[in-house]
Order: C-alpha cells, then sequence, then structure tokens
C-alpha cells in the first residue's frame, strides 16, 4: 500500500497522453493515503477544504501551494474565502487524474502537518 | 458622476443590515465607474476576472488584493487558476451588495493600473 509520506517525496513529471491517466482502482488506491481529500466531478477532480484561524494562516498557505505548485509545475485550482482554501488538481494533459495530482495532494499533506 | 479614483480614496465601513445595502440605481452609478467588473447572481456579487502573463505575476496580485483585505477588513473570495484571478465582493452583513464591496473594487483597479 502506497503511503502519502511514499507519495510526497515523488515529484511530477510531464505526462501526456490518455495512457497516462489513471483508471478508478488506481486512483482509489493513491486516495486511500490522502486523509480528506475526494475525487469529485467523476474522476477529475482531486479536491480537499482546508480551514484556518486567520487569513494570514490562509494566505501562507495559499503562498506554500504556489510554491509548491511552480517547483513541481503543476498548478492547481484554488478557490480562497476567509479562514478557506478549496484546492483542486486535475492533470488537463490526460483529460482527468494522473499520478501527479496526488504527488502534489501528498506534498500538501505533509507540509500541513509541519 | 462617482469615478474610480474618487471611489478608491474612501474605506470601508462597518456595515450591518438591509439599510446600508445598495439598491439596483445606486449599485449601477457605482458600476459605471468600473471597467470590466459586473454584477452576477443578480445584486449579490460584484465580479471580474483579472488574466496575467505568468503564475508569479497571478500570486503577486492574490497577495496585493489579500493585503487590501486586511487592511480594509473586507475579504473578496478569489478564484485563482493558472495565469488568472477571479475576485468576487459582496458583504454578508447586508446581505448583498454595499458600498464596501465598490470601494475595494475601485482600490483594484487604482492598484492595477500602477
Amino acid at each position: 500500500m502506497m503511503t502519502e509520506p511514499q507519495l510526497a517525496r515523488e515529484h511530477c513529471r510531464p505526462l501526456r497522453g490518455r495512457e497516462h491517466s489513471l483508471d478508478q482502482s488506481q486512483a482509489s488506491v493513491l486516495l486511500a493515503s490522502l486523509p480528506g481529500w475526494q475525487i469529485v466531478d467523476p474522476g477529475q477532480l482531486l479536491q480537499k477544504e482546508f480551514t484556518f484561524a486567520s487569513y494570514t494562516a490562509t494566505l501562507l498557505f495559499v503562498n506554500t501551494v504556489a510554491g509548491l505548485a511552480e517547483r513541481e509545475n503543476h498548478h492547481p485550482d484554488l478557490e480562497v474565502g476567509y479562514g478557506r482554501v478549496k484546492v483542486s488538481y486535475c492533470t488537463h494533459d490526460v483529460g482527468g487524474l494522473s499520478r501527479n495530482d496526488f504527488i502534489c495532494a501528498a506534498k500538501i499533506e505533509a507540509l500541513a502537518g509541519i
């Protein structure tokens, strides 16, 4: 079984075409290691909402995720409100979810736990 | 006629109750000074999407808007993607739009023009 710390140590790779998309059982295995994340819009988005006690903490999280996005060249959609950020990953190049989405989610979990 | 530079020099005030909400004609007058902004979800949201050439520029904008939000104690919803940010203001305390929403939008326009 893949654990979140193992997944968090991987890095995103350039992926193109449907051969790099994940089927439902592959996605389920990776999802099991990511507490609170869910797959929505059937198979298209990997998503989690994070909450924070202050706007400062909210923005610190946004900037941390953005730094990670730049380093991995894999950018999520973020919905940012007061004390909350919804993070949504998908891999446009494969038209759905790829391992890269789960790698970035695992990195966010690892960072959030520090 | 109110101009965007005039509006941008005002500051948000604490507002509560429907007497502080704007009717459609008041909102239309303020909206006329804000290029590209629109009122959506009839009368509930003041919204504009901004686009950027890079992720760095995108995040600089997010942080500028967030700093403004903290100073004015009026926080928008932000939808952040690669090279785009949709900004949505509303005033929950009045159940719709208030002058505060238009003041913050004018400040963003003023900042974006610098």
